[in-house]
């Protein structure tokens, strides 16, 4: 009641479309209700199974166990003569973690209980120490497992429905798959829905307003408004900027301008590069970047990806559903460049990108993700991008639900749950 | 199960009236069950809506965006030239707190987030600054308001049901609006259901009890038990003391006193003024104060006001709804005086009543706030002061959503709910 | 999703047998999906009614009012003129802790709120200061009490279902009972389900290699598995070890020991002793304790008590179910002797067994019974001690139930709920 810091809408509250939206007269809020019209995508709390996820630095994990929670399901994962291995965390005898044990012999992991020995590569129980050798429960129990691959310096688990794990070179960016690329990277562990997340990096319209004071962009001018359009090119969809407004004149109200006496003057008219970064730059182009030819500088795919094209770097965004209502942010600045080369790249990445990017300008929209609340929602024009990434999700997750009930791997329940 | 801290009862269980009470042989507890006797009073958790409410003092309402929870809503509230606004605290758009906001034209408040921009007034929204001058979504969109005032320092704020306000002079204490009045309030926000504080704040039986060791009555003696009646003039019941027993002896058990060696002497008989002030004194009564002629000195009026009349001050308490489970309260001491008079008001206030009675007594009504744990209760002879209250906000209320429903105002579910 | 520390189940989901277990194809976990072999074991969240509990050191119960909770119940207990008595700790006229009380006249205790006063022994409300001594509720309320005991410097409730409560001395450990005895004694509140504890407590699997890093078996090897038989006698179940294999050699991982070059040798051949003390050793044996002739070192009895057998000493622990989720760890070690004999007693508690085997070692416990999760689990051949356990409560249990519902003392629920 008395001045409060503002508030946050508690954990529950933020769970999209969970629960019967209130119709009473008094209650009704404008605008969309719930996300029915995506019904995977509302499902989709814990995050989508079938892809690959980051789930930590490489360096982090070692032959001591590591606990991580991924689409709600909580992972042990070690490394074992250089591999990695991931297998539920929760031994099956009396559900203690896995991930409070430790390795008693080689390729294998053990319970801390009762030192349960499991094969990492199998999952096979192969001894339960404290029942000796001639262990009548070896052999049939075997604890689930995951596939994991390592790239751009971090683990990657696949979380899926029983079927094999597509290659994650398929899943990865096609540029960071092609080419040399050297990589700034930063994991953080926010609160907040991952869609809002996805939903927040791919939104056309938050960043020149929410934005305009962070560091990032002291120097830059950021456009009032744009004309924007979505295309689809294979797996992502593209922001393309037809037109960018430098200033408005709101009738009623007066003049709005993201420019200011300190910023550099925005370009007179858009050049030939405005969708590469968004502040209609001129800066020379990497040729890597620019062999790809993106339709334009802001792009998504599935499961939650960010890419943002810059002229002389590329910006990722990987949204990690953990669990309802969290995920891990991991950002990726990725330079297409070998041996010295890179140098100019870490002195950015370190200088800048890192605090400036990664972290005070990423953190408004941690901040935003933290306080969303929807549905109901009251969408508007440029929220077309939002409306395309779901239609996106949806459109490839029905596609892959119904190849799976093909293969009899999945039953009607389109809830994640654990694996079998 | 060991030695532990007294336990406070959970949240969900400080709830009056919610829930079926457990009826099984082994688990029923004596007296009354639940508060269906008076239902509008049992569903009013987050508070009787219909009324001005204060939320915060007017000092701390500035032109930049504060968040406050009142009966259950979160309101933006800020203040623009001079006059104070409220909002809903909920962007339409993506549910992000217009708290979290600021101030791009005058006149106007806009979300932090993509910079809807709503007319503090009207609730319109006038400008999607990120979709520029021609965004068709202005004037399509109205945002909801709440009527404010300003009154005894703070900001004043009317939850209703879609009605229009009433003048908050006829809801304020009478004596406050037609005389000059000098002021000190106290405002904290306290953990506990608002009606336990409008119980324990109108209670005949606890003070004499409770606050025998308080400082504020360290020199004064209390009463052991009252004669007692309650009597209705206009908004408001009275507490009536017939009769004041300053010492009893309790058979088996032995002599019980209020008294003590360094305490005051209590009055030989009742003194005309025995119902000013509740400690028999005979000091001379502020004439204003004596002009109101009141018939107790303890006395409640809807939504839930506590006034006592003190020989020289009168003590209010005003016990605002934040939502279930949590109220603030608003302590003021008012003296009827002007110019150099309020000098000896200001020095009892801020040398006395502030610390010792605003202060450590009432933070015993807090604690006891805290721990009540009602229904089931029992209740006993001098509890007819509460029954009376809650027969009170019964009738009120019951009067009023009857002319509501014939208005058309609000439908079947007494429950309150966000406005529309 | 990041590393993070080894994540503890959520407190909801560490109550065995609640809910119905998930059965999807992908969701259903091997082994025994929930405890409905033993109803009544399944339903005992909170605890078996109808025995004596400890709940604090007799010091610490004085003439102030402690708070405890015991079996989900909140009791309030105090000692007057050299008694302890124990009431339901809920003032039946609002609902506040009559813990938060104190005494005013002898022989009884008053509520802080209104001074309703009761009698200590028969829970009779014999005042309510603030009515007078007339007041017509004295004699219509009676709160409910427990009977009380004190052995072990402890003090001890008995919780039941209306029925007398049996003599303390007929369910403490005959030994305890019929010889003087010295004892040293931890208390400690611990998270995690009673049931947990004592079935981690009597669990023949895990000591020898959980425990087998504490500093307590430090320069003692442990065996790496035992040919182990359950047998009953009296109202215990004791185990018995057939034969203990100090090393094994697990097929196609490799040898594995609890020995080490800095532990004491294992015996040869099992000694006549082995029974007694769970390391092999051949220290001379106790009369007193070798007069129990017990069948195995370790052994179990309702509703939770364990009892460890030493050459020198017996070490107990006691599982009080304090809530769901919750219960107090109660070690003793009791020696059997007297007068100048008891100093190297309290020298071997004081520097060792209170850090080392309390402490540290029980530490252990305390950490697997925090992170228990279960059902479903799938239990191994040394389960075979949990399931006689759990076999020995349904079946008491059962008798215990029939025997009350003849006498009309209990309904249809086997669910606890207050006393009446």
């Amino acid at each position: 009641m008395v001045a409060e810091p503002p508030a946050q809408p508690a954990p529950a509250a933020r769970r999209p479309g969970a629960g019967t939206p209130r119709r009473s007269r008094r209650g009704r809020l404008p605008g969309r209700q719930d996300w029915s019209t995506w019904p995977h995508y509302q499902a989709a709390e814990r995050g989508f199974r079938g892809y690959w996820y980051p789930v930590a630095f490489s360096s982090k994990i070692t032959g001591r166990p590591t606990a991580v929670t991924l689409l709600g399901e909580r992972i042990m994962v070690m490394r074992d003569r250089g591999t990695v291995y991931a297998l539920k965390d929760r031994c099956p005898h009396r559900g203690v973690p896995l991930s409070h044990g430790d390795q008693q012999f080689p390729g294998t992991v053990s319970c801390v209980y009762h030192g349960w020995t499991f094969d990492l590569r199998s999952g096979d129980l192969v001894a339960a120490i404290t029942d000796g050798p001639s262990s009548p429960i070896c052999g049939k129990v075997t604890q689930p497992t995951f596939e994991t691959a390592e790239r751009l310096g971090m683990v990657w688990i696949f979380v899926g429905d029983g079927e094999d794990a597509h290659p994650i070179d398929e899943q990865l960016p096609e540029e960071l798959v092609d080419n040399p690329a050297v990589v700034g990277v930063r994991l953080q562990r926010r609160a907040g829905d991952w869609r809002f997340a996805v939903e927040n990096g791919y939104d056309e319209g938050h960043a020149k307003y929410l934005h305009r004071t962070s560091l990032w962009r002291l120097f830059k001018p950021m456009p009032v408004h744009n004309d924007t359009r979505i295309v689809k090119r294979g797996r992502w969809i593209y922001r393309v900027q037809d037109r960018q407004y430098w200033e408005a004149d709101f009738p009623g109200l007066g003049k709005w301008s993201g420019q200011a006496w300190y910023k550099l003057r925005p370009p007179k008219e858009n050049a030939g590069n405005s969708n590469i970064g968004n502040t209609g730059g001129s800066q020379k182009v990497d040729e890597t970047i620019a062999a790809q030819d993106f339709p334009g500088f802001a792009s998504v795919s599935m499961p939650g990806v960010l890419r943002i094209a810059y002229p002389r770097f590329i910006h990722y965004e990987f949204y990690v559903p953990v669990d309802a209502g969290e995920h891990l942010y991991v950002g990726v600045m990725a330079g297409f460049r070998r041996g010295i080369r890179t140098l100019p790249f870490y002195a950015k990445y370190l200088g800048a990108v890192r605090w400036l990017f990664h972290g005070q300008f990423s953190g408004q929209d941690k901040w935003m993700v933290e306080v969303t609340d929807a549905p109901p929602e009251r969408l508007y024009r440029p929220d077309d991008s939002l409306l395309q990434w779901r239609r996106l999700a949806e459109d490839v997750t029905k596609a892959r639900t119904g190849q799976l009930r093909a293969e009899g791997l999945t039953g009607e329940d389109p809830e994640p749950e654990a694996v079998p």
